[in-house]
């Protein structure tokens, strides 16, 4: 039962994949210098998933409080992710990022806070489940609309998946 | 066209669920002593996740090379995440788990060298794609496969989504 | 030249090592049913060294933000670390923390705005130089601090090396 | 008592910081095109530490294991750190950087194995205690030598602390 209605959120990211929000994203993507991602908890293992694949990418990217993301600068973009939109970590970054520049963006469920702070926000909404407790439904939403904008831009940057193994960790 | 692609993949996890390989595993986790997590790249961030969620049940849960991260002893549990089955560094865990005790579930999408050392093999195989490089399918399923686990032992533990709110990190 | 100022500043450790501050500190330690220890950046991993250390002597520890650290109770104590006491994460937790208890350590070298959220705060004054930068000399401190205390510790809860070995990371 | 043995560790750094080896090492840092760095445990955050201060040095580094690091090429430098030279997860990323440059230091407290895989060994030898268990006082001493080092690169790169804070993380 789950299953079901975890398949059903996620094939509702359909319709979302061509709008004008996601090619906005896209396109941010594409033109920062470096793009910095911040969640906290399973959010942020999601944004992790999201960032490793960006550097395969050969993009430059840094999760927000690891060791080496330096500072961020006017030509940087954010990328936020909080189910609920209101995870205060989250909105402190958000709150530092705004004074450097207008890049940023939430991946949310609910609005919360965080979308007045954000440039642009995507939101996934989900249907819920008691067994897919907390933020379980979006977390799985975001993880795989993240992947989707792997695979755009994979064809927007002409990268194979060998492109994308040769920049992959070789030492673990 | 990858969704549908990632769709199946996760659909074909009903087949799985109620498989004795599945029903082994949960009646491992229920009877460890701790349950250890281990995986590298976004395997690990999957690893994460499920970690997470365990410890949100009241259970007893480590990612291997965290900070808290106590000595494995032989009532524990070892869970190991590896696409590939021959991450070198997984295997390395499972080297050095396997003098411990035998109690290791692999959880892979190919056989590779992991299987070996397993005590329990479960195997997300899954349809890939040029868009979904490397790991990616396998990690999606893995996830989810993951977050199914945790709906069947909120059912066992008889655990409502407050039980586990409760337990969620309240600091940030 | 810069290895002067730091054994100064190493040395400068004696005085505080019997003070009352320090002892009300290791009392709260022994007393706490759980340590979270939390901090941004250098800090951050100088708070996780100490972290490691609380589970090797058997001490339940956790640092906050990481996988496996569960919600924050009133039996629990907070332990913070932050150079300039003003580290906007780090004030942030000190407040969330405040509404559970009364059990708020703050390790810092200035007092910033920290020691008002504390129950107790311990300086750790240094010299700096043009070359060792930003927190540099402190953290350096607050390490060589930290570990006095474990060794102190160790003496109060009758641990030998063997003990901590036996609770050290065997699986990497 | 312990504060005098890890005073006297500290103090024998003088010796080696005019050695062959500590310039070699400098040099190699100033020419590679990117540090990599590896340790386990708490000598891993002590490598957290250095890998963080090389970013604020405006050089590009990375620790192996973290989300955004990338694939290991020729003309990068991989620092790796051991205080029994022993580490398993440490030899093994040494065996496969090994296989694509001659570019490996190893800072050790005991030759291990792991000098063998090493282009160029620092030895921190200290004397211990009983208080200070397993590698305390290695890792204490390896945390004021990296300090060190960033203290000569700052001079040879002419670098002042607003250079450094001004790379400094900036969201949190």
């Amino acid at each position: 039962m789950e299953l079901n209605i975890i398949l059903k959120n996620i094939s509702s990211l359909e319709n979302i994949l061509n709008s004008e929000a996601v090619e906005d994203m896209i396109n941010r993507i594409l033109k920062a210098n470096r793009i910095f991602i911040f969640g906290v908890g399973r959010s942020g293992y999601v944004g992790r998933c999201f960032a490793m694949r960006l550097i395969h990418l050969g993009l430059k990217a840094y999760f927000v409080g690891e060791t080496v993301t330096p500072a961020y600068k006017k030509e940087d973009l954010l990328i936020l992710i909080s189910g609920s939109g209101k995870t205060e970590a989250v909105i402190n970054v958000a709150k530092k990022a705004k004074k450097i520049n207008n890049n940023i963006i939430a991946v949310v469920c609910k609005y919360g806070d965080l979308h007045k702070l954000a440039d642009l926000t995507i939101t996934l909404d989900v249907k819920k489940s008691n067994y897919l407790p907390l933020g379980t439904a979006f977390e799985e939403k975001a993880m795989i609309f993240f992947d989707l904008i792997v695979a755009e831009l994979m064809k927007r940057l002409n990268k194979s998946e060998d492109d994308l193994l040769n920049e992959h960790c070789n030492l673990l």
